[in-house]
């Protein structure tokens, strides 16, 4: 069944679920036990550190597994907050994921300066750099790529203001890893990202820690983590997902390109078949892998349930607010009307998708538009 | 080999490994997505949450999993310091387990009253009683049972006394689930556990939230678990602990007698073959599965490293504290003193340890304290 919603998660990738297995088999020990095989699971787990660390341009004591990212939201604003000067500002993107925004909310309120966006929803380095050039901002908060939309932000351009205006700069990279090089994260001070959005098990993720944060802790215990988070660590996922990125690093984004013209096809041929229909974002660079798109017609849901039915799993936005009433604060953000919300689909592949997959998606959709019509005809009909 | 650290961690159980993977295969989807395979997975996660409420005589809404009993502990202290009325103090035992420790100092620092404790680290039912009757506390937090020694503390008494006075109780469940039986804990309002320490995979736990605790949030994102918890949830891993949880609660339980014969009559062998050695907790009703013991020479690291090249894999004390330099706060609690305290060796069994293991651990006991005596009378005999 063609699976459109990776951007909710992913399934577990075979590499993933090999290394979580033999950890489980092999290395299952607490690795703060005091013998040889505990140590064995220290090495490995050393190891996960060292391999996330390497493809994000960092190093092993700047890693820290969390159990994903709304965690790791929360225990790097929660950071900021206990660390920035009283009263201190921060900057941050008003498309941010739902968790990051209850995480600044919780750490700053009323304090916090939300970044004008463009009607893509795209952050522009120029208010950065307004915002920065105030001297009132002690932080900045720009995610890497939209969940809802794939639009992606300008983050090596304001990592590198804010480096040189000596601001903290955080950056959600949950949609970015795994579908587009780590590469580059390197000047970015905090970043966040979650295994499950790149087939690595549910449950895992991790926070790379800007430099010098050695006091950094989040629900300490007995001293994990070096001392940055307590709880047992759980070494098998942290080791899949550390395999898991390697293998999107390695293999997978070097197909970007022929994937970005699959999506392109889509497109064209979702507007061709939909007269009314409209991409969203549709000026921005957007990830390979997403489309959301606004219907001409029916709620969302109405059309989701048809393709279900016939074979596609697609989502009426981001799978965290699907479940929500109201309508989505991103889409929002960019002016789209409440109304036309309600006829929004997310739609996102995964490196297995194919062409074929794109293609039929494509069909159904124009199947959809028919039934869609013929049912609000004979509705019409009715006397 | 013997493995002797169950309070540590526990291998993956066959039947939750089974789980785990079955969910991974076929249940990978995101729970909040809207479309049916997204509603199965939906169905299954509400399935773990009842399994886990049956066994602790409560129901699904109260059931909250996290990543771990001490996010767990972070998450109910938290919540309490939001919510208790300003200045209000908690009663807390001294021998809780060091996140439940950090947790309680993070939101109530000074305001922390200190429960005396008996000889064998026990809170005693008249100290609950009297510093409830004061009416100056408004949260009570007394473990189950303590990681390092095993010691049973009187819960159930303490709970009937919170209740009745209507104080809140939090109670750490990690060490007695999956060793002893769930049934009882409906009168504690807070309870926390940690999937590894009964089979279930690192990386998962839950909390059991207090009646009328609607409000209770942590890490808020995506609405999951009921608005109680944000961040994709991690079915594999929470249905596996049900699963963990279950195999323990119906069969493994009604072995307790037996291993508690066992524990016993290691102890004895470890008294007779090493003069001067000490069982901590001695007087104490303990988990069938653990024996902490002052033994009459020689660092406990040296034992443990003599023991574990002998295929005996014990601890020096709860793996959370063992990296740690200085004394155990357990111990130090009871009057141990710090110089004893570096003759401490944690033997913690499970349900797969023999009778034949436990007799093999008292051999190799004996054995190494032969080697030992006649290292230090060969240092001795070099002039």
């Amino acid at each position: 069944m063609p699976y459109f919603d990776h951007n909710a998660t992913t399934p577990l990738s075979p590499a993933a679920r090999e290394i979580w297995l033999r950890a489980s088999e092999e290395h299952w020990h607490n690795p703060s036990s005091p013998y040889r095989d505990a140590a064995k699971a220290r090495i490995r787990l050393e190891g996960a550190h060292e391999r996330v660390a390497e493809y994000l341009g960092s190093t092993k004591e700047r890693i820290v597994f969390t159990s994903g990212a709304t965690e790791s939201a929360h225990a790097v604003l929660q950071h900021w907050g206990r660390t920035f000067a009283p009263g201190a500002k921060i900057a941050v993107n008003p498309t941010e994921h739902p968790c990051v925004l209850a995480a600044a909310n919780l750490a700053f309120g009323e304090r916090i300066v939300w970044l004008p966006v463009d009607r893509d929803g795209v952050v522009t380095v120029q208010a950065v750099r307004e915002v920065v050039s105030g001297g009132q901002i002690s932080g900045v908060i720009v995610m890497a790529a939209n969940n809802e939309t794939g639009a992606l932000q300008p983050w090596a351009e304001i990592a590198r203001i804010c480096r040189a205006a000596r601001i903290q700069y955080f950056c959600d990279a949950a949609q970015w890893l795994g579908k587009l090089p780590a590469s580059g994260f390197s000047d970015v001070d905090w970043l966040i990202a979650s295994g499950h959005k790149f087939g690595a098990p549910k449950g895992v993720g991790f926070i790379k820690l800007a430099e010098q944060s050695e006091s950094f802790s989040t629900q300490p215990g007995g001293g994990q983590e070096s001392g940055h988070r307590g709880g047992t660590e759980n070494l098998a996922s942290s080791w899949a997902l550390a395999t898991a990125l390697g293998e999107a690093e390695q293999k997978k984004v070097f197909l970007e390109g022929e994937r970005l013209r699959w999506r392109e096809e889509f497109e064209r041929s979702l507007i061709a078949s939909l007269p009314g229909a409209r991409i969203v974002a549709k000026d921005a660079e957007r990830l390979w892998n997403t489309v959301s798109a606004i219907l001409p017609t029916g709620e969302n849901h109405r059309w989701v349930t048809r393709l279900d039915k016939r074979g596609f799993q697609v989502s009426t936005g981001s799978a965290c607010a699907s479940g929500k009433e109201g309508p989505s604060h991103v889409l929002a953000a960019m002016g789209v009307s409440a109304e036309e919300s309600k006829r929004v689909i997310r739609v996102s592949a995964g490196w297995e998708t194919t062409l074929e997959d794109w293609r039929g998606l494509a069909a159904a959709l124009a199947e959809v538009a028919k039934e869609m019509r013929g049912a609000a005809e004979s509705v019409t009909a009715v006397p």
